[in-house]
């Protein structure tokens, strides 16, 4: 009979590192190790996610969590978009035989706003989204304390968004919300300004510094911000969003222009009540997210076992 | 101990009248009977509901539910901007005490969903959502066949996304996607164009006989119910969206455009599988949503009375 863990591996993957710990069923994270993701991708990658698992004690580890930078779909197989030849690879299979282990893979976004909810900002909420702003824009998406997938797991794909009539030829490759307010649509919009693509980082210690141009810069992606805020307000009434990636980090400079925008926009009640703050767990949502995720797996687990054994009893008598 | 009913009474509150019928827990609908909503508004209408609902037989009859046109809490009670005095009516309670009946109340867009996923075009569908567009514009939506509500009721607020970027003063009392796709909107922009608010029924006649202006008029409109759309598909990945209210019923003038804007601007892969329909049920969509959501409101009575039942057993062993 499947039991329930009271501790578990969780497996951050990125395009550019794998981060993994124990995490326990109070959200204590201890042992983190982190790797660079090799740039070969397919396989090696998963080599390298179970060479680090095989350094990590594995007294009490009664599951595997892994959130990923793609879609994961229920079987455990994995697209990730950033990783050389991750078109449907079968990552939760992979593991579960080598280690063992019930194992659960989730898409990042999911993993961000269920950590977020369990151990970070939006504790105790059960209608949030977490907006992820960095290179390009996600949301992961709880209502009433259950992730919103959608028909094909594709929810929260809100770098889509129109948030103006005129149509671009970049809205082709990257969307509306995303050309405007993500760490690329920045750049962008520095490049027209200074001749150069700046980050959201240079901007901000730039606008810091007083440089007004930069300054309004950040001000612009914040109002992009704002008005994708408004939408994802008006369409699901959160109690809170809570905003991570790097773009995130030049705070207030875009925050309060897109937090004003946002209210100015959006149904008057629902701007009025939402909370709109930073991620506290940075790249610990991830890691916390996949092992709550897990948890919860376990435990749904068992009690189909509990409730097949007592439905056997039932027959029996 | 409740019971399973298999019969319920169906209320559909709306501005103007008052429907109610039987309906049977397979969806068949009887004894449709209906009558204006009385203007003076406060309890006069809740009388008009008893008197109305007096009227009919009640055989059989296990449960009450009603969908009104605003917000319901769980309690029962509803605020009805269209409806004087309903700023906190205790429909709920009354009828329950009136009739002795579990009742169930919930709001117009809600029990569309409901109603179209049952009986309609969503048919078995689990990520809906209705998207009416009438005087204004609302969404009920199903994600994984559960109501979004958002934390305050408000989810599903749409009318007020920001489609565009430069604000207009309008924008304060109606929102955005309301203003440009609405048949409010249509009014307006048909009042620049021709001088006179025409609806969309109008444009619709008046294109189908060659007006150039009046399909400009309706197509205008469709490109913004696209970008709504587009919006909608990027946030929740629907396999399917009704589309509903006075303005869908100028069909393909408005609905080919605004599919086709859909298309261009939304997350590319979401946006090629999601279906935009309109609604098959029309009014019936109402009175088949509340119904099912009152046989679905009872099977959790009933449910919560028997694990109760064996909880006491089992303390008794």
């Amino acid at each position: 009979m499947p039991s329930k863990p009271r501790t578990v591996w969780a497996v951050d993957l990125g395009g550019t590192k794998i981060a993994a710990a124990r995490v326990s069923r109070k959200g204590t994270i201890s042992g983190y190790v982190e790797v660079p993701t090799p740039s070969a991708g397919g396989f090696k990658v998963v080599e390298a996610i179970i060479e680090l698992l095989c350094g990590m004690p594995s007294n009490g580890i009664g599951a595997i969590g892994v959130d990923v930078p793609g879609l994961a779909w229920p079987t455990g197989h994995v697209w990730a978009p950033n990783i050389a030849g991750w078109r449907r690879m079968p990552l939760g299979p992979v593991l579960k035989k080598e280690f063992g282990l019930p194992t659960l893979v989730e898409s990042d976004r999911n993993a961000f706003v269920v950590g977020e909810a369990w151990q970070g900002a939006a504790r105790n909420c059960r209608d949030v989204i977490f907006l992820a702003v960095g290179t390009g824009i996600g949301a992961g998406i709880l209502a009433d304390g259950r992730l919103v997938r959608g028909h094909g797991e594709l929810a929260g794909a809100v770098g889509w968004m129109a948030l103006r009539d005129k149509y671009e030829s970049i809205y082709k490759s990257i969307g509306c919300f995303e050309a405007h307010a993500s760490g690329t649509g920045i750049a962008l919009a520095a490049k027209k300004e200074f001749g150069k693509p700046l980050s959201a980082r240079d901007l901000t210690a730039m606008a810091r510094r007083g440089n007004r141009k930069a300054r309004t810069v950040l001000e612009r992606a914040g109002y992009y911000l704002g008005l994708g805020l408004a939408n994802l307000v008006d369409v699901l009434n959160p109690e809170m969003i809570v905003v991570g990636g790097g773009v995130a980090a030049a705070g207030n400079l875009i925050l309060k222009p897109a937090r004003r925008t946002m209210r100015k926009w959006g149904q008057p009640l629902a701007v009025k009540h939402v909370r709109v703050v930073r991620s506290r767990l940075g790249t610990r949502a991830g890691l916390l997210g996949a092992a709550r995720l897990a948890f919860d797996y376990c435990d749904r687990l068992a009690m189909q076992e509990g409730n097949l054994r007592n439905h056997n009893l039932t027959q029996r008598r």
